[in-house]
């Protein structure tokens, strides 16, 4: 491991094995334990792989050469990519009309594809919800049949260029931002936070959670809509994140910066707009109550930057994370659309009152976009804060992102970690690092129950599985597809 | 020097003379100078005072016990206050008619009681302003010939229950913001932010810093007004200072958050009004471009909490730190209305390109006000961000609040500071700490240029001179006046 300049705290690091960590840690000094394990995770034929896709300063040719050389380039588009808010479209129809054309009925997820019958317990409670919200069915059991009867396609959102958090569903008449990558020029797109408590993305489709569904399309989209009208040139989304990582925020499980600066970049266009006084009112407030609001817009900000940087030919850099509640899966950026996959971890963290680590489902959502991004586990140095909500001190919140250096490709200059100085945050997470060095990405998340309908029971760490990396480097040593583009 | 359990990371601490940190420094090692003086300043007479001073476990009647006693209620009733945005006045004199009235002219200024000829170039610049804002001068040579003459009574803003930064000078027709206290229901005020550049609080005069100046009367105070009608109870001041505290403001030099939150919190309000639209986009935009507009209401709301502190019979608590830019002085809960003043430091920071710190007046404004309330310098571990503006690391920031747990008489338990593991802020400086110590309170400051109208050219720091604390000490041991209340 390479002498890092950050590393001028004393204190003990601790690598491999966690139990020798504790004794230390009663004694009170500053501790990090990585996630360490020898090169190819112990196994000669991957370890030997390893090798082979390593670079060599003198062999311009060697695959490895070849490999760095598009990570320089996949990464110089990830740092250029500049994701800004340009419109609300109220219906996801009119983005996507051929899911519902012709009388097909698709539901979106997140995460990699799975079938109605393996997804977990708050996947299916989302999809009984957004039937009852399209009214495709009359009761929760009617659309629980027709969902196992097969009536329903379902798509993940990363196939049509959309996230969604934890469930992620999205249905025909659900509004959806959309976001403009104004350096590349492609688009990303997602569905709208719902605020707390019983919502549907964490399985929830009691008669509210769909009521608040249907003012969210009245009211909020609408709103938003028609201030983002008054805004030539849309809602710098990248700004925002880069000024919430110098205000709390890691823009992934923690947005109140984020939130609160959304607010002030459209509440005078809302406010100086014609649209309806009072529901100009319930959309600000709604957003102001919302501390989580821009999460959607930091995962679609996200989604537009990496969507940037797949398809470089030759890239081994992480371009999603994304989690179905039952597998974790990646994608790479030279190698193409396929997913790699393996089951999913369950968060740790704290639990709201009268919940525990028992009732926690396996990770859930295409959130983690933000990690390949830069933001959540990677930049939690930026969030003292948020170890109030996942545990943990503020050291330990530093350390993450010190030890996610050891895996990433380069630094992100507009990406400052205050508490490290202001050093760029770690960008571009590499899957030869990661197999290399063991220490698997660390990703902050919201912790669903795993039976539908209850929501949201705490907040938390995840780390992604070893195993999605080191699928991903075999697949490299394979060689690479025609690149996209 | 107590042992303290936020002291836990390796490092040199320097007493003393600053020359001796320069080596440390030039290693690398994290250091901090610890401003330290014999107890005394070394003056016997002083020192033995001290000792009268000191509380004595054996003896309740002991001078020093009584203090102490004070100094818990007084930092009680600090802790209890509650400042409370609940209205704007269109007009100074409506909120203090005697000022104005039969023909009587009064301006008031920052800081201790000053006359004309004493006040520094940009005080003179500001008050010829308000001059020619009040259509009370034709010209500047107008406006300063009537000063030198005396056709203006000056009064300092802490006379009138106000506060105001840099100059600070409120006139009949400038618009004020009220705030109460609502737990032990005393006002106070401030005038409007300007934003920046050049501003009459800096001793600009222009036509268009006049012109600004009407548009706060004409847009920005009527529709903060509007939006104040439409929110029962008022905007909660202490709720946005404790929150902007874990999103990287010490609310005094950085209120980037602290402004965020107040937008969010009237947004929905004035867009729901029946306020002007056009005028609505334009008090909320100047207010989401202006990242201190929040600093005039940190420190109304501060003086809120002082003012409800002060007036503790036989308490040696701070309640006011305030700087005419020639002085530097304080009040104490239980000296009565006296200022204990001295010559003011300049404070030493970074300089905006094209000045230097020889361009820099002395401390100048009441807005310290926020730092005996807790906020600022005393809060400076909540601000990496802050560095990049004043100089110095994140770690010198970190000890900045560290060292003033030294002069301080309890902890804030609602103003957490997440880089000390989210302990409660220094609050409540005590005069006997200080001069015991010798460690100068720390003040987080904007910097004014000494010619009027150059405006702000940094921002930095600045301690409060030894000798107010002195004075103050020696005022204890003669006795107590009779409490206000």
């Amino acid at each position: 491991m390479k002498h890092d300049l950050l590393h001028d705290t004393l204190g003990v690091v601790n690598v491999g094995l966690e139990m020798f960590t504790s004794s230390v840690a009663q004694a009170g000094a500053p501790l990090v334990h990585l996630d360490w394990r020898p090169a190819g995770d112990g196994n000669p034929r991957l370890a030997w792989t390893l090798a082979q896709l390593a670079g060599d300063a003198d062999d311009p040719d060697a695959l490895g050469s070849r490999i760095d050389r598009a990570n320089d380039a996949a990464a110089n588009r990830m740092l250029a990519a500049r994701p800004v808010l340009t419109d609300v479209s109220l219906r996801a129809d009119a983005i996507w009309p051929e899911l519902w054309a012709n009388g097909r009925k698709t539901l979106t997820h997140a995460g990699a594809p799975i079938p109605w019958a393996r997804m977990c317990d708050p996947m299916k409670g989302t999809m009984i919800g957004a039937m009852l919200y399209e009214n495709w069915a009359d009761t929760p059991d009617d659309a629980a049949g027709r969902l196992a009867r097969g009536e329903v396609e379902f798509l993940p959102n990363h196939d049509i260029g959309a996230v969604g958090p934890m469930s992620g569903a999205i249905s025909p008449s659900m509004p959806v931002f959309v976001v403009k990558n104004a350096t590349h020029g492609n688009l990303a797109y997602t569905n709208f936070t719902e605020g707390i408590g019983r919502v549907l993305r964490f399985g929830a489709y009691e008669p509210d959670v769909i009521e608040r569904l249907r003012w969210i399309a009245a009211v909020l989209a609408p709103a938003i809509k028609a201030a983002l009208g008054c805004i030539p040139g849309g809602v710098d989304l990248k700004a925002i994140q880069s000024q919430a990582l110098l205000m709390g925020d890691e823009v992934h499980s923690r947005n109140s910066a984020a939130t609160a600066l959304f607010h002030m970049a459209i509440g005078g266009a809302l406010a100086g707009s014609d649209f309806d006084r009072a529901r100009s009112r319930e959309a600000l407030d709604f957003i102001a109550a919302t501390s989580q609001f821009f999460l959607n817009l930091s995962m679609v900000a996200s989604k537009a930057i990496m969507d940037a940087t797949h398809g470089v030919e030759g890239s081994s850099i992480v371009t999603a994370i994304a989690r179905n509640g039952v597998t974790t899966a990646i994608r790479v950026s030279g190698l193409g659309g396929r997913w790699f996959e393996a089951p999913s971890d369950t968060p740790v963290g704290l639990f709201f009152p009268g919940f525990s680590q028992e009732d926690a489902n396996a990770d859930l959502g295409d959130s983690a976009i933000c990690e390949t991004a830069g933001y959540g586990g990677q930049a939690l140095a930026a969030s003292p804060a948020l170890v109030q909500l996942v545990g943990g001190s503020v050291a330990q919140a530093v350390e993450y992102s010190r030890e996610m250096y050891h895996v990433t490709w380069t630094r992100n200059p507009v990406m400052s970690l205050p508490n490290l100085e202001f050093a760029g945050a770690p960008a571009g997470i590499e899957v030869r690092k990661v197999v290399d060095t063991g220490i698997r990405p660390v990703v902050t998340t919201g912790i669903a129950h795993k039976r539908a309908g209850v929501g949201q029971i705490g907040a938390g760490i995840v780390r992604v599985p070893l195993e999605c990396f080191t699928q991903a480097v075999e697949a490299l040593a394979d060689g690479f597809p025609p690149a996209r583009e």
